[in-house]
């Protein structure tokens, strides 16, 4: 049975999800649809994308993953479907394809919509390609080849050889927060040496990266890499970011130290 | 495959929810169950109707719509199943099947219930209804033909030659308000006229209806005829009904100049 | 079609559930997979077992109900299947599966883990064990046979000859209190006996167990014995554990009279 998953900025509270799935299951109506999230915060692209960069891997080949947010397509910013590693992605062209891609993906295809002025434009092509996906028809088939995604400059984490500074770029719903610093980066870096991590001030710091949230007491701060491989701080059974008064614009540091 | 979709006021910390799928899938271990929305605010019929007005049509045939709000029946409450426009619905006969038909439905049956003293009568007959309509029974055969479904006092929107008054029906989850006002009634009395539509107060206005939200700047007021056809009016990229204060009592006014 | 349900503390934010579906999906890929909530308050056992022992008989036999509620496995609480009541269970033995089954269940296998030090160890164990169950395999072959589930200490009420002194162990949606007085035990104690219920202090009274919310008028008070046979009390169209400001550590008293 063909997966359709969605990741939107839609919440549940109005219709435009049940649209979707309506839309979709008239056309296939074996598709099997699964919610990955309906509570992205509004337009935000880098949430969207670490959320499905940490889900996507987990499901079946050739599942088609949508991805509604900031999803109103416009002449620069078209529909479009895209294979990656085996899944496919429908999303509008607004940069998070280029947030999810780690490489150029193996087909990109602009898909035609109509401008039907009610502010869902989005709602039958993405039905239309969803369904046609988890029928089986090839990627080619359902629109015209684009070269690639669009990328969108993204906050990356700043690497030197004696420290690194990243920033937080999702806080989840149990406070924790989790940064755009990865394992690789942090391996290239440590090479091995001693370590503190810094949030937001020279006032809170981790001095080792565990393997489990429960590595430390209850109510102690903690720092692993999750099961996304980026940096994760917490504190064990509390909620780190309202503790900290941590947000999105919130900075990590680690410092290395030679000896 | 049958689908049976969900429209409750139980939302989704509870086992309500659960439970009714549960039973469901008893009787049809191949429906497929589809949630609309669990978090219609308590007893908000008018929040309901909206709702599933603006998503039952994009399911396929012979879908069943289940509204669980306000869901307790009483003798002069009943259970209902209706067939309307191709569809199903299963509801307690509250007045919010009557939001929801425009024109007379093509068969409405009365469903007996047990009073188990648990506050949760509607469980499983609305199982029973949703699982026989889902696995093809013709409703005539679930319960007693009534004449029609109970209609409650609701709000209309006044029409004059030179003004239409309407209210906010519902607010979504990005702040935008919905009106009742449907581009039928707008087109009626607008008759191609110059218009300023009023939000609440001489202070706010709009002077144009967009195709899309990105039609206005970000931070701008913009009017939309949402996929629903009702008047709706947001803040691109902001949530107007938090900033002008707005609730469901608020009105919006559309004043027409004849040159 | 198979079941699985998931119950967790996870929430809907983020990748965790999808994740698990994915999993759950690519090894049966025709899992029917049910939420029942994912807004389990963290940790909360107690209420997470409130919740689950609501749903799971709503189910068909051999559903497959996961618990992802304070999921971390650890040597002293590894991951376990159960097999209660015709249903399969699937949890992290942490004392929510002691909460749940009343009597001995009929099997319980340890499942083994890996720690992958990601802080989400029960991910791949628990995608296989439902995916096995689901797939009709016998739950000896899935693991190591353990005596019995962990048992927690948990609030039982206090029953007296004169008195039943109980505690809140659920706060539903709509505001109303769970106790963990069940009908059972008040049937016991009060033999057909005159009453009153005390809500926390001797100030707010009930004096009859209705069988429905509405037996009252709107705004007053209300005890009922809910579908899980717990004594609940709430305020017909209101919320009493906002009104009363009550809370997880509240308690209820029911006083009985001799005449």
């Amino acid at each position: 049975m063909a997966i359709a998953t969605l990741t939107t900025d839609w919440t549940r509270h109005d219709f435009y999800v049940a649209a979707l799935k309506g839309e979709i299951l008239r056309r296939n109506p074996v598709a099997a649809i699964v919610d990955i999230s309906h509570q992205i915060p509004a337009f935000q692209l880098q949430g969207a994308a670490y959320v499905l960069r940490g889900a996507f891997r987990h499901f079946p080949e050739k599942s088609v993953h949508i991805i509604g947010v900031d999803s109103e397509p416009t002449p620069k910013k078209p529909i479009v479907a895209v294979s990656y590693l085996g899944q496919y992605f429908v999303a509008v062209d607004n940069g998070v394809m280029g947030l999810i891609c780690d490489t150029q993906p193996d087909a990109v295809v602009t898909i035609d919509y109509e401008d039907l002025g009610n502010g869902f434009n989005a709602l039958i092509p993405f039905a239309k390609a969803a369904a046609a996906l988890t029928l089986g028809e090839p990627i080619e088939s359902i629109g015209t080849p684009k070269p690639s995604v669009n990328h969108m400059p993204m906050l990356l984490p700043v690497l030197d050889a004696s420290f690194i500074i990243g920033n937080v770029i999702y806080i989840d719903t149990f406070g924790n927060i989790i940064t755009n610093i990865t394992r690789n980066e942090f391996d290239r870096v440590a090479k091995g040496r001693r370590y503190e991590i810094l949030i937001q001030s020279n006032r809170y710091k981790v001095k080792t990266i565990s393997s489990s949230y429960s590595a430390v007491e209850d109510g102690e701060f903690v720092a692993i890499f999750n099961s996304a491989g980026h940096l994760e701080v917490a504190q064990n059974k509390g909620r780190i970011a309202s503790i900290l008064n941590l947000d999105m614009s919130s900075s990590v540091r680690i410092n290395f130290f030679n000896q």
